[in-house]
């Protein structure tokens, strides 16, 4: 009945094909200039070009509508990607652009040329042996991904417009340096020689420019927030090394055995590595032989500067991560109900402006969600309309984002998969089930994996020759794993396979006995390469710590974090990436073994024969190892030198054998990293914290059995409204097959023979889920504030209609 | 008038003189018996002996005032000092011995032998070389030390009872230890020999079970608390290594060179040590050198257990941490309140039972604080009475604790020191005056700072040739030490010395200021043993972070924190203790110079001529240096031990000169010093973390003028009160000296020719004091429910006397 349905949309978007029709409308105001919270105004920009009068009254409406529902979906993905509005696409041309930019792949291309741009130095000039390639092939391929990475800028521009374009500055920045880059590697063609190529360094900005690397981008710009007051606490820590180590070239200098301390640029770099503890006790040492007092001094330091002031830093970053952290929730929020707010908007009509009708709604996410089936489109719609009023109010809507990604199933009526089998096998069934839920059952599994544990540990110690890849499965691996597999069988044959398989921990549980068959296995054939996996046994004795409600804790929280650490551990690699390029550039193959003999650390370079008694021994001392001879070699040398302990060595090496600015390097390197790391450590220590406080708040356990399995909404879907539903996507999108999930609905309740079903929509609980709980309060003073400064458009289209626009006539939404 | 001034005590304490007098007070309820808090009752203990009939009705009356003065003093002593009400004296016998324990000279007395006999370590057996004693000699003294405690216990057994005394968990473990040491000590005597006496690093328990030592049990206990998800955490660190370490020995003991994986328990011990960083990346480099990917298992293992792990660590004990300081804070408190309400209850009079009269008060704080002038007493109960009523009301009472530290200063009518000279020099003062409190003067000094610091630096590497110690001054010290010199003056003409020298910063100014000073006369007469004042002269650069508001802040909240940190330092260095004695008894010259042959850091313990080219030149290893050989060497190998790099190198020493159980010992101490480092981390975390919310929540920074001088308190003292007071005080306590004070504001009255004078009472703000500010809203909570809980005992009595006793007579407190 679309044709008779003439609900006229409140807001027309995009053209004005139906100026005539609505010609009221298009004197739409700023409403929301000078507003808070990025809400630019979503005026309508008239195209040029003939007005289309040859399109029919119908037709018309339902293009415009087709119109909004597009760009209400297109809210709602901003809202969602915490894009900002003003880089809204205003019109037809900058909407297809920004269709064509703006799906997944177009995002994978992205990606790829950001990961291959990237890859590339694997096989450039100090490539890895076997990687290495011609210096055109790696050009061309180089000048390839950067013409995709320019195509992808053209179409950001169309779709910005040339003005929002060199406004938005992450954008020009990569325009630059591609710039720069496409000249680097014509040069690099041309003479088909590799110069110095520092800009390398600069090549992860086309990876994280990606739309899939939001969350890299948002841990970079949380770093960036914290570096102020970071810096202002970097800054006193190296006062007081400078003063110390004034004092201490004072002190120290007139003993002539004492190598660190005898220019002033010693003394700081000693104390800059004391600082980290690198060159402790050995900096103490020759002081401390000639006078017992001197560790005085390198205790006050060590316990203004790493005891206290270190500390100072971390509980600084702590507190503005905190704050930032809260700042950041708080702004995804009202930028999410900004959002929704615009989307509602395109999606009321003139007749209902102050709801959305299932047909409107089923349109947006035609658009927002087109893989979504009919069935979860109709349930999503019953989850957000609680009040079960024929339309969704604002305030329905406003749960948009917490209802979208729900997975929908029936609420069994049984409570077990085997309810339907036949008596006799039910009876085996119920009993299965009663042993594997039994206390007894779990705690003779904890006794068993513990013997196990204790056995692996005895039976390694009593290898102590030395582990030998033997041929011969031993009898205590097959007892073990038997008693695995049989409980693992018996789970699943007692729980059914879908409840077993929706706990994270039987799927580990799984996961490790099957790696132990495969390993039985590999043992059995004697398949080398699947050795390592035999190695993985004592990853069972994990689920010992099931028993314990803290650890259980502290491994949910692991899981939760996860997202979040992999973006964080990302965030790092690209820092290691750019430090590794430098590196790469200027430290190239300068150490080698026997290299570095005018410096202290000479001994940690060697590799000589040395004979003792009868026996030649090669006396190796490795850290030529620790080269920037590759990118694999300097991202391994990187992470030493983030794990702090010796790095002092790797800088004398270099600098033995270049210049003593190659400190420089390694010293900031230090200190980006001691950068990153804080974060990491503040988001450990705040997302823990957090959590613990979240438990005490809510005074229960996190793992109570609802909750355990996330956020769980209801939706209960009547006979009648399935059928309506039915007709109703029958007519707007006749030939989907979409539709036959709903006709699933209907003939489930055929079969069971009630005139309603409940549904259960589930999905895992996220950090903003906890968020959302844990500042209820604030929350809504959040909102309230926000109201204040946005009137909601929907309360003044309201007084719009009231005051000027008659209603054109009454509403045929209910009467078709 | 105290002849007829005959207010009886609600309450009668401690003796039974007034049975007859008062007969229906002797069956006082165990009214707090069972409540929370700690409250224990306040019962009479009828003494035996004979009742004395003899005194008279005034006397006795005022005795049982004395009475009852001296208890409500004692309670809220115990307020203060939060000792439990349950040792609180409960008869005059007690009373003695009670008084006789609690004052500074036994508490010094308490102190000076707990350190002694801890001192006593530096003469014992592996004795410092100059302070080595003969057995005889420090046994004798530690037999002497060790009756001192003995007397000390009996003192306590006296005061508590001997029911009471066994109960004292903390005093029963003391004589315990008492008793072994008196045996071994005994036995030492003897022998003339010292045996294997590790008991002696039970020694701490004489000096924390000290008075003074209060803050270092509160620490103690804390740890304690913080013990158990500690232990958790640990637990799962130590998983994870075994783990680890198994997977470890099957993947790289094949590889014969490598030495850190070669037997299961190497295994274990490698990866121990690779949680503390110590030994990375040398525990890779042979895998390493063999198989490049074999840096995956180290990445893997580090980032779980250094990376994760650690830091979960720091966040369960921050978040245990944060409620133990929230409720020691509650309880402390409820505490004080408890002892108030109890105070009270003793200070009130039959006939008027709801308030404490300023002759009660004072009679009070005759015991509480002897030495405080009646000017102080005076003021202190103006402040405290801020209604202006007659008489105190508990209310009033509850904020003694806040009130009690108060400083009293006149109010000055004048604003500067020189308000009273004549007019030219007035005019000059006021100049310098204003000079000195322009910003122009404040941005030259610091310009003048900053320059002298870059001098320092550019003087300092320009002596790249070495430092030593030339007589002759040079110019720009003097230069810059005759600005600074000169600033102080100014200031302190301009300002006054009293509102110089009460701020922290200038005090620092003139202390630094005084020793450059003192230095430059130094280096002018030739004193050796000043050359480090000359030193020191950077230290003027400190100055410049007055700059900027977070270093102020920063700065202020270290000396907010000093104490704690003192305290915290004093917990650890008692652990050192306990330690280093341990070390001592068995590792006490076990490594020496070219010992170790057998380890694998034979390197580090060598010290052997060399000859390169033509010259000889030792080659010293230095760690021989780290040994147990004595206290104080053993501290600093501890603290070498503590900071943790290179600290495999002193295990693998020792352990290869003993046996490989002594790394037990090595483990024991890295986890005891890694509980008690993040505890210290937990607390500066905290504490800034607490105080930069404070300075949000309050929305001001925190250095406003009235705030930078912490608490103040204002009482206004009217002339006729003030007469009437003295009068008061001459008729208690005639002959006493300390009137003079009360007298001094009668005649500063007169001088200033006003009917009344304002006094400023001021003390600096400590942390309970922002807790207060913080907790506001839950501090009520708090007292509501303890109220619940406690019934304040002055409407229990209320209501008794409403009920039972009639009121005896008139008051006549303001008839007199």
């Amino acid at each position: 009945m679309e044709g008779t349905d003439d609900d006229v949309p409140l807001i027309l978007t995009w053209d004005d094909a139906n100026s005539g029709l609505l010609s009221e409308e298009t004197e739409r105001q700023d409403e929301n200039g000078g507003g808070g919270y990025d809400i630019v105004n979503n005026q309508v920009i008239p195209t040029p070009g003939p007005p289309p009068n040859y399109r029919s009254h119908n037709a018309s409406l339902r293009q415009s509508w087709e119109m909004n529902y597009q760009e209400a979906a297109i809210y709602l993905q901003e809202g969602e990607n915490n894009d900002k509005f003003f880089t809204h696409p205003r019109n037809p041309k900058a909407l297809a652009a920004y269709l064509f930019a703006h799906n997944h792949l177009f995002y994978m291309m992205e990606l790829l040329t950001g990961v291959l741009l990237m890859v590339l130095s694997l096989c450039e000039a100090p490539a890895v042996p076997s990687l290495r390639l011609d210096v055109y092939v790696h050009a061309t391929l180089e000048l390839l991904a950067l013409v995709m990475v320019a195509f992808e800028l053209c179409m950001k521009l169309r779709w910005l417009g040339f003005h929002t374009f060199i406004r938005h500055k992450r954008t020009m920045v990569k325009t630059c340096v591609l710039l720069l880059q496409f000249v680097e590697a014509i040069v690099v063609l041309i003479r088909q020689t590799s110069h110095l190529r520092v800009t390398r360094a600069l090549r992860p900005i086309f990876l994280v420019d990606c739309r899939y690397c939001g969350a890299v981008r948002r841990n970079l710009r949380q770093i960036f927030q914290s570096l102020p007051p970071f810096i202002d606490i970097l800054l006193l820590l190296l006062f007081f090394m400078v003063i110390f180590a004034i004092l201490g070239f004072c002190l120290f200098s007139p003993n002539t055995s004492d190598p660190y301390f005898n220019t002033l640029e010693n003394s700081i770099v000693s104390l800059f590595v004391l600082v980290t503890t690198a060159n402790f006790p050995d900096v103490m040492m020759p002081a401390y032989s000639r006078n017992r007092w001197s560790c005085v001094f390198f205790i006050v330091y060590l316990s203004i500067e790493l005891y206290f002031i270190m500390n100072l830093l971390l509980a600084v970053v702590f507190d503005t991560f905190n704050g930032v952290e809260k700042m950041k929730f708080k702004s995804l929020l009202l930028h999410k109900r900004s959002a929704i707010d615009h989307a509602f908007q395109l999606l009321v009509s003139r007749q209902r402006p102050m709801g959305v009708s299932l047909k409107q709604f089923d349109g947006l996410m035609r658009f927002y969600r087109p893989r979504m089936s009919s069935r979860d489109r109709f349930l999503t719609y019953k989850a957000l309309n609680t009040a079960g009023a024929p339309m969704l109010s604002l305030e329905d809507f406003y749960k948009f984002y917490e209802v979208i990604g729900l997975k929908w199933k029936a609420r069994r009526s049984g409570e077990h998969w085997f309810d339907d089998l036949p008596h006799t096998t039910f009876l085996i069934f119920k009993g299965i089930n009663l042993l594997v839920k039994s206390k007894a059952f779990q705690y003779t599994m904890y006794v068993v994996v513990a013997v196990n544990g204790v056995w692996i540990l005895v039976e390694t110690y009593m290898l102590n020759s030395g582990f030998s890849w033997s041929r011969i499965v031993p009898w205590s691996y097959i007892v073990f794993l038997t008693i695995y597999g049989v409980e693992v069988l018996l789970k699943v044959t007692g729980l059914g396979p879908l409840t077993y398989f929706s706990s994270g921990w039987n799927l580990f549980d799984f996961t490790v006995t099957v790696f132990a068959f495969l390993g039985l296995i590999a043992l059995a054939f004697d398949m080398e390469p699947f050795y390592f996996i035999v190695v993985l046994r004592p990853l069972q004795l994990l689920r010992l710590f099931k028993i314990k409600q803290r650890y259980r804790n502290v491994l949910d929280t692991m899981f939760e974090l996860f997202p979040r650490m992999a973006s964080l551990g990302l965030t790092l690699i690209i820092f290691y990436y750019s430090f590794a390029i430098v590196g790469m550039e200027f430290f190239a193959d300068v150490v080698y073994p026997n290299c570095c003999n005018t410096s202290t650390v000479a001994d940690s370079y060697r590799q000589i024969n040395v004979t003792i008694g009868n026996r030649t021994v090669l006396d190796e001392g490795y850290y030529y190892l620790n080269n920037f001879n590759n990118i694999l070699s300097s991202f391994v040398t990187l992470f030493e030198l983030t794990v702090v302990n010796n790095w002092y060595i790797t800088m004398e090496g270099v600098t033995s054998m270049t210049t003593h600015w190659s400190r420089l390097y390694f010293m900031t390197f230090y200190i980006v990293t001691m950068v990153v790391m804080t974060i990491i450590v503040a988001f450990i220590l705040d997302a823990f914290v957090f959590r613990m406080n979240y438990s005490r708040k809510n005074k229960e356990p996190l793992l109570d059995p609802e909750d355990e399995n996330g956020i769980v909404f209801e939706a209960e879907a009547s006979r009648d409204e399935a059928l309506a539903t039915l007709e109703l996507y029958k007519q707007t999108c006749p030939g989907l097959s979409s539709l036959n999930s709903l006709q699933g609905v209907l003939l489930a309740m055929d079969r069971s023979g009630s005139s309603s079903l409940v549904y259960l929509g589930r999905r895992s609980r996220t950090k903003s889920d906890l968020s959302m709980k844990m500042y209820e309060e604030e929350i809504q003073e959040w909102y309230a504030e926000y109201s204040r400064v946005n009137v909601p458009q929907s309360d003044r289209s309201l007084v719009d209609r009231e005051l000027d626009i008659p209603p054109p006539c009454p509403d045929p939404e209910h009467e078709s």
